[in-house]
């Protein structure tokens, strides 16, 4: 079996490494975006040739798009334009909605399975590809009735091979659970980032105080605008909501604070304790 | 050399841990709080003996103060009235104006050594005690110049013997960056574990999404409540205004989101980007 990756940083990349590891596939060919980054994946030996998407839909018999998702829907509508019925394509993007609206009426609709795997880290590019990135996690398919049942198989077998836990969902339900719990986390991460920086003038200070706390919850904050400013903007609808509640419970906690509610914010942070009992 | 602390939990329990190792003292007596703490302290070896107040202040060398911040000026005055020229007292609590306010006037003040030992997780009680909790981390020392040299001296010993590197500073400049880096950081994680818990109904959804990013950045909001709560309280000032700038941003990101502005989020991302540079 042949695999084709379009867009080989952290995601792509790190896939790569472990189907290749795992003999899921003769030859890993790679569509990248800029030649910096395609001479570093022929280097790492993420992927065995780069090639054109042309060719690539040509020869794979499994494309995985794992480009940004404003490029997504783009990408997608090409390899659909020009697969056949014994190819298979799939995406690892963050939000899928808007993506799947897209192509739902592409007479090719069947070949393309929705796929999510809940897997990262805060780096990006080819040289942040890392081993055993998916394995144990969980990835969510999408709308699976949508697709052929060989086309889901074989994204299965590719979530298998990875290590990955499966779940399904209806996209917009992904988009709902994904906003309201990973993409308000990386945006309280940005805004903390922002915030310290503009607040603390002391850099030397940042860095010895961050074993404080801050150097785990900024974590995010570190990750690629370009991958997840498109991301929020897909994800809009769910994320304002879930934004608005944030602001809310802020505002709630610094009023708390400043009416010296001493016995009322120790509720509160009690309350918010409870996320002990279900993060066991 | 007899060392007593009085609270014996995560912080107070990892000191005796490795001041036991490193052989600081010949005895470390505790004074605790509850009797189920004060068992398992035992049991798990933290402590030899639990001591009364008055017994561990008329025995001790070294007294170190590690109950939460709101208890700290209380047993801090307690600790001043009794004690002798020859001994010592340090705290490692998060906050430093208000204490050394309080005791500015005591007449033994100058054997008060106000040091936060910058080292944590978010757990409590004697068994979250860790070896090694405070390695390699940052301690800061406050007004230095208002402690006895000797007493300086003693609280230094400790901390390098508990491996930390020493800072020195204004405990106002200390309640500043401590807001700005430490305790905003452990805001927003319990205002993002609040606002999940009131939006995501689905408890099964939280712990199989928390992968994507939501587990590291809501820990510390699964710190201690009881201990955490003083200490915003008598940080409030410093605390308020950062957590306005908080405010103030995550309501322009909302914006920039909910108005489309395509680059100017892209651009306020690459921003907060930044802390890469200084978190290195």
């Amino acid at each position: 079996m042949k695999v084709a990756i379009f867009g080989i940083g952290l995601i792509g990349g790190s896939a790569a490494k472990d189907l290749r590891t795992a003999n899921f596939c003769t030859e890993i060919i790679g569509v990248g975006r800029s030649e910096a980054s395609n001479n570093k994946a022929l280097e790492l030996g993420l992927v065995d040739r780069i090639v054109s998407k042309e060719i690539a839909v040509q020869e794979a018999d499994v494309i995985i798009l794992t480009v940004p998702v404003n490029s997504l829907i783009q990408e997608l509508i090409f390899v659909l334009d020009n697969i056949q019925s014994h190819q298979t394509v799939t995406d690892m993007g963050s939000t899928k909605g808007i993506i799947i609206d897209a192509i739902k009426e592409h007479p090719n609709r069947k070949r393309y399975v929705a796929s999510h795997p809940m897997a990262g880290t805060e780096n990006s590019g080819p040289s942040a590809a890392i081993s055993n990135l998916f394995k144990n996690k969980i990835c969510i398919i999408c709308d699976k009735e949508n697709s052929d049942a060989d086309a889901i198989a074989n994204v299965e077998a590719l979530y298998n091979t990875l290590g990955m836990r499966i779940k399904y969902m209806d996209a917009h339900q992904h988009d709902m659970h994904a906003a309201y719990i990973s993409h308000i986390s990386h945006i309280s991460s940005f805004v903390l980032a922002a915030t310290v920086l503009e607040k603390e003038k002391d850099e030397a200070a940042i860095l010895e105080m961050a074993g404080g706390g801050f150097e785990s919850t900024v974590r995010l904050a570190k990750s690629s605008p370009e991958m997840w400013a498109p991301i929020f903007q897909q994800n809009k609808n769910y994320l304002l909501e879930v934004m608005d509640t944030y602001i809310e419970k802020m505002y709630h906690f610094r009023n708390l604070i400043n009416k010296n509610k001493d016995e009322e914010l120790l509720h509160f942070m009690q309350e918010a304790n409870e996320i002990r009992k279900i993060l066991k």
